[in-house]
This record gives C-alpha cells, structure tokens and sequence, in this order.
C-alpha cells in the first residue's frame, strides 16, 4: 500500500522525511509550491492521489478547513484510509468523517492533532478498548506552556515572554488561538469525544484564556499560596455527565504537571482500570508531529484500520464539577462566594468558595464586564 | 480466537476480570487452587489448553521460571501465540523465546513484564518503527520509589519506610529483589533489548543498590545540593556501544521523574525524531497490570502478531556513558577523583569528578569492601 501526503509544509515534509527513512513508499505529494527534490512524487492536481488505485492510505497535513475537508471526503469516497493531523478539520467534521468512512469500510486516524509528538490519542483510544475513562486533563498547548514557565522562572511580563515565543517560533504572529484557549478547547473536544465515546464540538468547551495573567498573579500564586500554575484543558465523565473546560489550573509545586517546562505537553487519562497515565513530550515540531502522523500511516499499512464508532451525543453542561477558583479582579465579587480576599492596590485577590464550573464562567462574564483585565484560574483539589 | 489464562492469582484474575467485561472470551483459566467461581472455565491440566483447538492466545501471569516456561514453548509450538507479564521468564528466556515463535509464525508479547499499567513497552516498540531510539531511563519500581519518596517527604528512615511498604502490601517479606536492583536491572535489561534492537541479558545491567541510603543521604542531597533523588534502570545507546545500568539517580527538585511519587512509576526514552517521551502509571497492582497484560491479548484476537526480531547482539561496556557521583562513606576514595569532600562525624560526603559508570562501579567494589553501607548514586546532568 502506497502513501500520500497532502500539503508539503513542516509536518508534510516530517512525515514525508520519517515514512521515506522507515522504508515506507510515499507514491504522492499534494503541494502547490515548487520543490524540485521530490521529482516525480509532487503533484499539484489532487485527482492524481484519487485515481492512483495504489495509493491506499491519504495523509493530510495542509491545515485550515478547505480544501482539506473536502480532499479527505473524496479520498474516502474512493475507499482510501485518511489520516490528519489538523485539530480545527477533525474538531469540525468528527463525526462526518467517521460516518463516511464507516459507510466505505476505511479509517479515520488523527493522532497529530491532539498532544503533537505524544501518543497521546494512540494510548487513548487503546485505553477505551478495556477500560472506563472518567477523566482526560492536560497540557496541551506548548506556547501557552512556554509562556508560563518563563514567567515563573524568570520573574518575566507576560507581553516580553509572548514576544520572545513568536521570535523563537513557538507562538504564532497572531497568538490568540494559543493564549485565548481556542486550540486547547478543540484538543480538549477530541480527547473528550473518544474518552467518553461521544462527539463534543469545540463549542461545548468553557474557555479561560490566559492572556490576562499577569506578573502579579505569578507573584501571588508562588509567593502567598506556595503554588504553580499551568495552562490545562479537562474533560470530566461523573454520573453520565460531561464537564469540558479550558482554564488556567493552580497546581502543587511537586505535581507532575509543574515539571513541565518549556513548551513541553503533558497529557493524563484516569482510567476506573488502570488509575491514572500520563504521557509527556513535544507537543509541536516537524520530526515529533511528523512520528505522529507517520505511527497512524504504519497501523494503516500493517493493516489495522479499527474505527471509532461514536456513541450517543453527550450533552456537556459544566455544571457537575466543582472547585475553587482563585480571581484577581477590580470588581465586586459577590460577598457569599469569597472564602478569602487580599487587596494589593486596587486589584482584589480572591479564592472563592466551592462552585461549579458553570457557575464560574458565568459569573466570570459580569465581572470582566466591570473589569476586562481580570485573570481567572482553577484550583486544582 | 479464545485466551487462555495460566494462573489465577493477583494479575491473573485481575487480566480474567477486564477481558471478560469487556467481551473477549476466555476459554480456560490454569490454576492448582480450587475457583469454584470459574465452574468450567478452571482447570489443573495444560493439556486442556494445549488441546483447545479454540484458543488462539495463552497469557501466562504464573511468575517464576518454571514451569511457566515450558508452558509457553509448548504453547508457542502448538501454534498458540503467548503473552507474559513475567519480567523474571522474559529476560531469561527473551532469544529463545522469539526464535521460536518465528519458527511457528506466531507473536510474544510482554507489556506488563516493564511498567506494569503503563504502556511503556508497547509505546518503545512502536517507536523503533520509524525512529532511532537512543535512550530508555525510568522510575520501573514501585516499591524503592515509595522508599525514597517517604524518606523525602516524611524524614523517615529507610527501615522503618521499607516496614511500612511490607505492611501496605508495596514490598514483599525478602525486598531484595527491589531495593538490590534486580527488579529494576531486568526492566531495564528488557527496555533496552527492545529499544536498541539487541538482546541484553539482566547481567549486563550494573548495578548500585538502594539497600544503603540513608537519612543523612537525603538531607545532604535535600539541604546541601537542593536536589532529589530517584531510583532509576537506564540504557543508553552511544557511537555504537551500549551502556545499561541501575542506580540512585540525583535530580533536579523540578525535574519531572521528582513529580513522580508513592509507588508511581515513570519511564522515558529519548528518539531522534520524536525527541523525548515519558509515560506515568502505576507499574503494579491488580487492575492496572491486567490492563497491561489484556491490551496484549487484544491486539492478537484484533490481528496484530507482528513480531519483534532481535538484530545483532551488542555487548554492553558501560564505559561511554560518564557524569559525576555522590559518594557516602567512611573508607578514602582517590584523591584525583574527588571534585568535592564534605566530611560530617566519621563519614566523607564525596562528589566524584566526571568517571565512567564502567570505572565507578569497578571502584565502588573496594570501597564497599572497605565500608559495607557506602552509599553511591549518579548525578543527572
């Protein structure tokens, strides 16, 4: 079975690099640019893959929504095995695309779009096979995690430590996907929809951002509660409901999670079977994103093109989990929600009592109203 | 394709439970102990499984190395593919083993033998596929990492931290296997066969115990070095030759292996694509282990009996790998070895210049003839 790859970009050309050095024959590259050094194998023309009866398993890494979607449907329609490793087209069209390739008896693998070089939705999908999976949580996100670490570590603003990520090619020129919490929520959606068998859109996942967070924050969390901090995105199955959120998370300093450094990712799955796995490394990267894509195409060429199947749609209401939340604000916080309150100039430093999820991200939408800079964090129990 | 289980103990029934909850069948379960629970199913008789045209796949969780051994070359020459969870019968038994499932086209699988719950080596295997792999290092023993984490965390003495895991059920009656390295040394042993494409046997692995450490030894590293201390099995693949060695490793305190607490285990290797992986898990019980051990028999009833086929054995030297060493003890060390002495009360609080793992575990010989309760450990780079 021979391999194409769409889109010859950082993780086109890893994969290409990997599945090539492996032994692996790519019959076809998609790519609109000029590249000379793949001679033969370079097309423009997308209908080349589709009518290349040996071309049996397609591996997309253009990004973005179109063309890619549609590539894909017509590569399945033509009962090829697809492989992505674009979050926002998985996250979009999750249970299209299984649907479809249920119907033309192919597979659907993706495990690049969530945790990068980590085997994340491998061991996550495998773990399902014997195991109820009650929780899925991590760190996902390597610039936001970048971001983070400086600040803790070097005492630095926000705003430097985000230029220094963009000149170092973690962060995008535009960051907001990564600091708003948009690619953590669509990671967040997919790990939920095969944890608990469902689909969950990115829409149904609570968002804090972290573009907020200031020295101060950083200050108070390490210096008064002894704590650290890291950006996580949770997915949460207790009596038959879901909770998924995105927040910045108040940790111990000797948890696992603060040993994450840099723009490392770290992602854990509490199974009632086997307790707790977590599973560490780059999140990001032409070679690490590149093994990702490159481990789907092998199980696909050995041969193994088990599907998910989702099950019943889940609706996802936040309201079943609850926690303490810490909030540096300028605005009034309702008195009966504060279990303690430092006021360190004009900004109030609060740990509020118990409340859930939903609770929370809907009070949290008053209080920005009053006050647009405030930073809101999880506590972790 | 019907499982067959050899023993009903710990992991065997813990392997039983979460196969048959999740709808594969086991045909017959091997145990001299009466089960009346199991009505048919039981079975004193291997020849009852050897027999069993039905039975594809014979997962053993007996222990020790007979007569688990001839039960599985039998099996394998029946045609019957095997999995184990034994690390003792893996390590000694991993060429021959492998050899003769050749012979007979079926597959071994042993991931609970390295990690317990964790998928750690179906994780390694899998990235030899398109990687080259060139080091395994990792916390594989619950029981001594209990040991150091109480040691740190509570002050405790080792013997009274070593009684207390007896009396949780963490270590058994005679601890040596674990806090001598044996344990660890075959884990490591396995990981490494597996990561470099060899066969390493538990003897190549050097070991320093951790039957030695004191109190003092964790406030030195504590209070003088601000650091941490684990007990970790590594290999290390370098300009061809192989280095396998179990050792007190001293930490970062926000290194990620010093998250790692109670009887957690977590196991890293470094590849040159994908970079550096960690997996976190409990590495025994009864749950977490039959996960381990069913997700082997799932693979083969799903279809997968690829094979690992071990390449040319490599001799391990350890004289490639060097770092410098903490050293406790009352005997001299040579004088052109020491970076650093602190002496407090009888004993030398030595820091060794850079030395090979091969010269320091030569020299710790005569200092251990010296002063029997010498304490030794690596410093992590």
């Amino acid at each position: 079975m021979k391999v194409a790859i769409l889109g010859y970009g950082v993780v086109g050309s890893g994969t290409y690099e990997i599945l090539d050095k492996a032994g692996y024959t790519v019959g076809k590259i998609l790519d609109i640019r000029p590249h000379p050094e793949l001679g033969d194998v370079l097309t423009t023309d997308f209908d080349d893959i589709l009518n290349d009866k040996e071309i049996g398993v397609v591996a997309e890494a253009i990004g973005g929504l179109e063309p890619a979607h549609s590539f894909l449907v017509k590569a399945i329609k033509a009962g090829k095995h697809v492989v992505s490793s674009n979050k926002h087209l998985i996250c979009t069209y999750y249970d299209e695309l299984h649907s479809l390739a249920r119907e033309m008896g192919v597979t659907v693998r993706f495990s690049a779009s969530a945790g990068g070089g980590i085997p994340w939705l491998h061991n996550l999908c495998r773990a399902t096979r014997c195991d109820k999976i009650t929780r899925v949580s991590g760190i996902m996100n390597g610039t936001t995690n970048f971001i983070i670490d400086a600040m803790i570590t070097d005492g630095a603003d926000f705003s430097d430590v985000l230029a220094m990520a963009q000149s170092l090619g973690y962060a995008e020129a535009d960051p907001s996907a990564d600091i708003d919490g948009l690619d953590t929520a669509r990671k967040t959606a997919i790990s939920s929809s095969i944890a608990f068998n469902t689909e969950i859109s990115e829409d149904d996942v609570s968002v804090f951002g972290l573009r907020n967070i200031k020295k101060c924050d950083i200050e108070y969390i390490k210096g008064k509660l002894n704590k650290s901090i890291r950006y996580v995105g949770t997915g949460v199955m207790s009596d038959g409901a879901v909770s998924t959120f995105v927040e910045p998370l108040i940790i111990g300093e000797d948890s696992l999670f603060a040993g994450v450094k840099k723009n490392n990712n770290m992602i854990s799955l509490v199974g009632e079977n086997v307790g707790e796995l977590s599973f560490f490394g780059q999140g990001a990267g032409k070679y690490p994103t590149g093994v990702s894509v490159a481990q789907d195409v092998i199980d696909i060429v050995n041969g193994d093109f088990a599907l998910i199947t989702p099950g019943q749609s889940i609706n996802v209401d936040n309201g079943a989990v609850t926690k303490q939340y810490y909030v540096r604000t300028k605005a009034d916080v309702p008195s009966d929600l504060i279990d303690s309150l430092t006021k360190i100039g004009d900004d109030n430093f609060i740990i509020t009592k118990e409340i859930s999820v939903l609770g929370m991200h809907k009070l949290s939408k008053e209080i920005i109203q009053k006050d647009g800079v405030s930073f809101f964090a999880g506590i972790e129990r």
